[in-house]
C-alpha cells in the first residue's frame, strides 16, 4: 500500500496541467480524486444528459447561476468541450464517473466507452475549489481543508427557479469565517461568478432554514468558533440535486471529488 | 417660522450642483444642513490645522485611509483645493463651522475669514453620505435614514495606525441590514474606497468592543431586528476624535451636517 501511493504521489506532482491530468485520467494512469492537482487550473463539475433532458436542463442552470454556473456545454453527441479544453474526451477525461439509471446509482466506471449514446449533452459547472484557490492565496483560512474533510452542505428554504421538469431547493456550503475574513471573501468572490460568486448568506443559519449548524445534510460538520461567522455560497450539489429529483431515465456525473481538470486558468475566471 | 422653512426649502431645489451648494454659502444666504443636497456631488468633512500639525496628520489620513480617506488638501494658506472644486474657497464656502482653540469648541461661525491664517492646511476627508446615496439606488435600506436619525456611531478596540502626535480609537458607523442586502453592501462599498469603502466588521459586535449595541457613542441609536445583521464602516469621526485629543492650539472643522459640497459626482467615486 504504502509504496503504491507513493508512486501515486510522485506521478501526481508531474500534473501541472489540466491537460496533463486529463491525459492521464484517459490512458487510466490516474485514479486519485483531482482536489490539489494542476494548481490554478479551474475544476468542474460534470452533468451528462439526454438531449430530452438537456433543454431543460440548459435552462435552469441560466436561470439559478449562482448555484449552476455553466463553464461549457457540449454539442449533442460530441465528446468535445472546447469552452473548457482543446484536447478533451469528456468519455475518458476524468478519472471515475457515475452512471444513473431511473435516479440510481447503478455504476462507478473508470471511463464512458461502453455507455456512451449520441444523444447525450455535457455541462460542465463550476465548482468551490476555484474560489478556494483564491481565499487561501489571500490567508483566508478554510477549516475544512485544515481538516482535511469534505466543505459541510445544507438544503435550504430557497427555492431554485424552476426551468420544465427541473426544480429544487438551493444546496449552500458554508465555511465559518471571522467577520473581517468574511468582508475580503464577499470582496474576491464577488469577481469570480463563473465559479459560484459572492456568498448568498452569512451569520443567522435559521434565516435559510437550517436548523442545526453542526448537522449537515451532505458532507462533514465543522466547528464555528465564538468569533465567526458563517457564511454560505451557493453549491453544485443544487443541479445534481435537482437531477436526482427528476430522476431521469439516463444520466451521467463525475463521482464526488473526481473532477474535469479545464484548461482555464482560476485567474482568468475573475472579472 | 413656516415661511422661513419654506423658502430655504424653495432655494434648496435649485442647489443641484456642488458649485451652487458652495456659492449659496459664500453669499449666506444657505444655513442649513446639506444632506439632500446636489444629489449626486460627494460631500466632504473638512478639517483645518496648522501647517506643524498638518504634516503628522497627513501621514495619520496616509496610513489610516479608511477612516480618513482624503479627497484632497490644500497648500498652506490657501483658501484653493483644486482637487475637488474649481471654483471654491474653504473659507467661505461651507454654511458653518466650527473653531477650536486647545481642543475646545470656541466659535462656530458662518465664514472664516476673521480667523484665517497663512499657516493653515484644509483636509477633505470623504463621507457616508457618497456610500449611503449608492446602497439606496441598489434598494438598500438605511434605518437611520428612514427614521430621519443620525447614524450610529461607536469608539472600537480597534487603534488607528499611530502617525506622530496624532493616534487613538478608529470610530465605527453602524446600518442594521438582512445578510444579503450586508452582502450587496459589502460588494458596492468596496468599489468606493475613496469614501470608507467596505465594512471593516459585520455582526459580533462584542469582538470589536462594542457592549451594547443599543447604546452608541455618537448619534441615534436604531434597533436591529433579529433577521439583521449590524454592518460596521470605517467612520470620518475617527480623524475629528484624534484631533480633539491632541488638543491642538488652533482648527477649525465643520460643524457636524455642514458639510462642503464637492464638484466630484459620487460616480465618480467607484474604482
Amino acid at each position: 500500500m504504502r509504496s503504491s501511493s507513493l508512486a501515486v504521489s510522485h506521478q501526481t506532482k508531474a500534473l501541472t496541467t489540466g491537460l496533463a491530468v486529463r491525459h492521464a485520467a484517459r490512458s487510466g494512469a490516474l485514479d486519485v480524486p483531482t482536489a490539489g492537482l494542476a494548481y490554478g487550473y479551474a475544476q468542474g463539475n460534470l452533468a451528462i444528459l439526454p438531449k430530452d433532458y438537456a433543454e431543460d436542463f440548459l435552462r435552469f442552470c441560466q436561470a439559478n447561476p449562482k448555484p449552476c454556473p455553466l463553464l461549457g456545454v457540449s454539442e449533442a453527441g460530441d465528446h468535445r468541450i472546447p469552452a473548457v479544453g482543446e484536447d478533451l474526451d469528456i468519455r475518458t477525461d476524468i478519472p471515475r464517473y457515475r452512471v444513473w439509471r431511473d435516479g440510481e446509482l447503478v455504476d462507478e466506471p473508470r471511463d464512458l466507452k461502453s455507455v456512451w449514446r449520441d444523444d447525450l449533452v455535457s455541462f460542465v459547472i463550476g465548482c468551490s475549489f476555484s474560489f478556494e484557490e483564491s481565499l487561501l492565496a489571500a490567508d483566508v483560512p478554510l477549516r475544512h481543508i485544515e481538516r482535511n474533510s469534505n466543505v459541510p452542505m445544507w438544503r435550504t428554504n430557497i427555492q431554485t427557479q424552476r426551468a420544465g421538469r427541473f426544480h429544487g431547493p438551493l444546496v449552500v456550503s458554508m465555511r465559518p469565517m471571522k467577520p473581517a475574513q468574511a468582508i475580503r471573501a464577499v470582496q474576491i468572490t464577488s469577481r469570480m461568478p463563473a465559479v459560484h460568486g459572492a456568498p448568498v448568506h452569512l451569520g443567522l443559519p435559521e434565516a435559510i432554514g437550517i436548523k442545526d449548524i453542526a448537522k449537515p445534510d451532505y458532507g462533514d460538520a465543522v466547528p464555528v468558533e465564538k468569533d465567526e461567522l458563517p457564511v454560505f455560497w451557493a453549491c453544485g450539489v443544487t443541479p445534481q440535486a435537482a437531477i436526482a429529483a427528476v430522476r431521469p431515465p439516463f444520466a451521467i456525473t463525475h463521482a464526488p471529488g473526481y473532477m474535469l481538470v479545464t484548461d482555464l486558468k482560476n485567474a482568468q475566471l475573475s472579472v
